[in-house]
């Protein structure tokens, strides 16, 4: 027990973006061994994303490296010198060339002699907009029958902060695969006036069963905003047997696009105005008794960040 | 925004209770205009839920009434005389004569010239050991096309606390249906060490499809702990269409036993050695990053409570 002392804001209006309507494409990649025909095939899927009309592109947690952490080191790219990090290079090029945002998955970063599960945007100028650091690393405690023991944090450092980022296509919040089993971040996603939450995720054959759409659909439904996701394909390279499934989820819960576990193109039409008619319609911010309970984003600077 | 200086708890340590394996029975009860037949059904669809082995009883929300606000005040009935209040007699007497807990879903509840919809709760013994009074009214701001609109808080006013109550069967906490769309509420009974929550709700049939199940398998798996809820049957009188489909879901978010929207009797088997090793094998709370964000119960008394 302590006391703490904290700052408490109201939930940031939404911002109206400079894009309210728009298609999303969800790249569910297929990873293989090989770094560069991985920058190879994102590069072509991104681009057929693209040429079916998406602005705003989404990648896979991990996708430049199977998802196993004896190879994140070797995968692994520094986002201070981009010109030197081929994955992040090619990603910059074609959000350029192809004028479209893309939230790039996840790749292994590495920083200072520590290696982290990280999220780049890049914007239609190319340039590096945020790095997201996966926050809750995916540690399995003891396993259950059947299940193989997984411990990301023998190897990843945790990042320490929650990321929005302002793009054309509104406020985007980041999480990374077991990042999404947090509502807590999720709130402070909605708090911090977010209209989309891109989860980048792996989830493996299990948990993939039975929590990945459930997840996704509740986050959108309890922060009424939209949430997308993006997994590598299940034949991706690796021991570890990955669901599939990417979806785009609307803020009353609704799947507005979804897919099966082959690589995949994912392409779903977006329209921020649901937000603003699902809020009206049930304002679950105003409902909430703040002499009760509150949530806390000790992150948080002011009350419209 | 203000700066407000609150207890910070981990979790309550989860308890054993005195029955940790046993049968809990939800009635699913036809709801009519007459509240003496209300009373006299209710009373036999516990009596058939025992007989079926179930030792904790659940009950739906305003089950002594139609769900429809002009009609509370007639039905109401006052909680500290519970010999002049015909719904909560019957249910003192009948947890006594079979020997069974009952969280006694909700009824409208008279005091101080207020009117609550609230939840009784009484142990083996007859007694009245707890009463959760509704804490997020369902206020719908604009209807959406097709939806008519409904304002609780016309003729409700709403709880001022969250509710645990120690029973043989554990500790429980309990919310009444659009409690559920809050995942603080949920929160803050996992963090007083709670085994189970009991939703008694009536979900309408726009809310009822979308966000039902998909609520209470989120608050299961969100806070590692059991989630059972109890509605009226579609059938009960009034012309708020109910969905039904009450349900249990463990740990996992995984559905034990659920219904249809005709009057039932489901009885499910809970085990609570499951949330120990849901817990063990992926141990969420001890994931949460303190030093990004807190949840905070604002009435919780002590570490322990």
């Amino acid at each position: 027990m302590a006391t703490v002392a904290v700052q408490s804001f109201v939930s940031a209006p939404l911002q109206i973006p400079k894009i309210t309507q728009f298609k999303i494409g969800i790249c569910q990649l297929k990873v293989t061994t090989e770094k560069s025909a991985n920058i190879f095939n994102a590069r072509s899927l991104i681009q057929a994303a693209a040429e079916q009309g998406a602005s705003l592109i989404l990648l896979p947690e991990m996708w430049n490296c199977p998802y196993s952490t004896d190879l994140f080191a070797k995968f692994a790219e520094d986002f201070s010198d981009i010109d030197s990090a081929p994955s992040l290079l090619m990603l910059s090029k074609v959000a350029s060339s192809l004028g479209v945002t893309i939230i790039g998955g996840s790749i292994p970063e590495k920083d200072a002699g520590e290696l982290y599960n990280s999220c780049p945007v890049f914007g239609p100028d190319g340039e590096l907009k945020a790095k997201h650091r996966k926050i809750h690393l995916f540690d399995m405690g003891k396993p259950l029958p059947g299940e193989v023991q997984f411990k990301e944090s023998d190897i990843i450092s945790a990042g320490e902060k929650p990321t929005v980022v302002d793009t054309d296509f509104g406020r985007i919040g980041i999480g990374i695969c077991h990042d999404i089993r947090f509502p807590e971040l999720a709130m402070s996603y909605r708090a911090r006036g977010a209209h989309l939450i891109c989860y980048p995720g792996a989830f493996n054959m299990s948990t993939g069963a039975t929590l990945w759409e459930l997840e996704q659909r509740t986050r959108a439904v309890d922060n009424q905003l939209y949430v997308a996701s993006c997994s590598p394909s299940r034949d991706s390279a690796g021991s570890y047997m990955i669901w599939g499934h990417s979806t785009v989820v609307g803020p009353m819960g609704e799947i507005i696009a979804t897919t099966g576990h082959e690589e995949a193109v994912l392409i779903a039409e977006i329209d921020y105005a649901a937000i603003q008619w699902t809020r009206e319609s049930l304002p679950l911010e105003s409902q909430k008794p703040n002499d009760i309970y509150q949530f806390v984003d000790l992150l948080r600077k002011s009350p419209n960040s």
